[in-house]
């Protein structure tokens, strides 16, 4: 019942780990039909595998070569990814991107450009690498009536939180430099660290599921920096684990974004979920909870979600985003109660307009709160922005 | 970018806890677009929520009437079902299905007469009810080079076993009846617990993974009706514990199918899936094992997957089974040699043609064996046709 694509030349622009697996796999499985037909890159001095005329340092060359039909964009400046993938919809190419900077911070104009052009602009490895989490939620998803979508989205953070959670740990910068020698961080770990790729791949998530297009910059984000060894320490006594939770969540017509840290409680599928290990759960009023669980990040992941979304170019997949038509959207509404746990100075802490009070501890190795708060008053307390505080979120379940 | 499609009117056969279930939700949100417009049921004089006029007995009053565009089949009997959903699919009608024992016995001619009619045939919920396999299979893992699928796919055997596991186990007949009164088990028990529901669904899943179709009667199946408590304590020993396991896997060109007892790996994810509970495992060439996790079974997570499948038929969606027109598809071969665990008699034992054996246990409690064997000559061996031995595969991880 198949029908029979045409062959599909792709355009590779960047070389590197997940460049260069995709075009082995590529290379060795003709089945697939697809071949990589010219590859821009930007270092003319580097040593690359492969003879010099499958590289060019010209984007023209693979933007307005007709022959191409498909486009992959794998490097990892996002403003030239941006001009890189418009341009690519635009002259009629499908696109597949890896970028999740790019898709989260740019996400209604390339909905405008894929509208206007009809091509096709697909992203898997944006989000949770091996994961189908885009898929799952655009074609399985659509009418479940989804109440929340959470997950451990990052894996670089969940690498340095389960080392920190280990009897042997030295703490966090001794995680952080294991991590980086692992490869599982970067030498700048900003951007995972204080949660912003979290944030862009919770904004793609509030898009497929909910069909809200929001700014990176409208979730509550907060990383995992000021975390010590007496936090995982309380953690352990409540029987719970610290991790970098991003979570979309309706409230009526209301819509909560968060990607912030939060102590799971271990009888959680996501508390076990170890290292650079990603997972999503799915909450829908008619089914129980989906956990989808996978590697998050690394060459291998990312290539096989790219592999993925070239090979349903074939037979001319497009998001369809249904949700984004609908008659009410959800509001982004921040005014909703959530239970936390801060450890800080008391200046801090009296920064924070709990509405009830749980725990309220002090001794000499520091002060915690266990308490109430509404989530807006939260972000904008002296506290949030203090880089010695931790704050973290205690999920119900 | 959604096109608007026309409404769903829907004739449902079964009223049972997953057609009461679907009828609510459909009911009470219009949204959807979707209305139960006629009740096939078979006992004409049970007491019934709906008023008489929304039922009928007569399969014609659904299957010839022009005006449902879609048929929901939802009765247990497999027989009368092929032949409504034959029926349904020749008159231009939609069908969606839950009913696993039709869709894997019958695959064939199901696949015939959708390639005839281009009528759509979904049936989601039958594999691993709220997990939405079949469609990633289908949609996601297309060109992903898959090598393995399986996982824990019939909630009652797991169920039993869970509770087998516990230190205040009664055994074998005590869990069955606990499960029985929970209602994860049927008074008549026998096709879950000899596996050959599991032996349904890795029928299926072998169709949409890998795109062979194959008889039920050639998966090598086996129940847990002969697990003892002396069975689990060594499984316990040896850090592993005891799932019923279905697995497709490549082996080359070859195709082993099984519905097995497995002693898995306690570090397993899959020795992790407690009581009712399912999970699919998927092993691709370029990415690292997936784990989809979710309820089974149940009214709930089955009415979810069928109202996924409605959803989808609004956009005309039908399954591809791409897989089904590749050139050179896998053959069933069960010449692969597997690691088991075997305990039972002196003479059940000598019966298998253990190539290596690794452990040769004799004591008063029993004598078990722990070696390697040709999958096939194992499923002709005389102890794996005596109820009384316990036979199960050792997964490497």
């Amino acid at each position: 019942m198949s029908t029979t694509p045409a062959k599909q030349r792709i355009g590779l622009f960047g070389f590197g780990v997940v460049g260069q697996g995709l075009y082995d796999v590529l290379h060795r499985t003709p089945g697939l039909q697809a071949e990589v037909s010219r590859i821009c890159v930007k270092d003319r001095f580097k040593d690359r595998p492969l003879p010099a005329s499958s590289f060019t340092f010209h984007k023209e060359d693979i933007l307005t070569d007709p022959h191409i039909n498909v486009v992959v964009e794998l490097i990892d400046d996002a403003e030239a990814a941006f001009d890189i993938v418009s341009t690519a919809l635009r002259n009629g190419k499908s696109v597949v991107t890896a970028n999740k900077r790019l898709v989260a911070t740019r996400l209604q104009e390339l909905l405008d450009i894929q509208r206007e052009t009809g091509s096709s602009l697909l992203y898997e490895a944006s989000t949770c690498g091996s994961i189908p989490i885009i898929r799952n939620l655009e074609e399985y998803y659509d009418n479940d009536m989804l109440s929340r979508v959470e997950g451990i989205v990052n894996g670089t953070t969940n690498y340095i939180l389960t080392a920190l959670h280990e009897p042997s740990s030295g703490g966090y910068a001794s995680a952080l430099a294991q991590a980086q020698k692992l490869g599982f961080a970067e030498s700048d770990p900003t951007l995972d660290v204080e949660a912003f790729d979290a944030a862009f791949k919770t904004t793609i998530i509030a898009a497929h599921a909910f069909g809200v297009v929001v700014s990176p910059l409208q979730i509550v984000r907060r990383g995992i920096t000021s975390v010590t060894p007496f936090d995982i320490s309380i953690a352990q006594q409540q029987l719970r684990t610290i991790k970098l939770l991003s979570r979309v969540q309706l409230h009526g017509s209301g819509l909560s974004l968060l990607a912030l840290p939060a102590l799971t409680q271990n009888t959680s599928p996501l508390a076990g979920v170890r290292n650079e290990v990603n997972a999503v759960r799915l909450t829908a009023a008619f089914s129980d909870a989906q956990l989808l669980v996978g590697k998050g990040a690394g060459g291998g992941p990312t290539a096989s979600a790219v592999l993925s979304d070239i090979a349903a170019l074939r037979y001319g997949y497009r998001y369809e985003y249904k949700k984004l038509g609908q008659a009410s959207p959800p509001v982004v509404n921040h005014d909703v109660e959530v239970a936390i746990y801060v450890r800080g100075t008391n200046d801090q802490i009296t920064s924070i307009p709990f509405s009830i009070v749980e725990v309220d501890h002090r001794s000499s190795s520091g002060r915690y709160v266990i308490g109430h708060v509404q989530l807006d008053a939260l972000h904008t307390s002296p506290a949030f922005l203090d880089p010695e505080t931790f704050i973290a979120i205690l999920p119900e379940d």
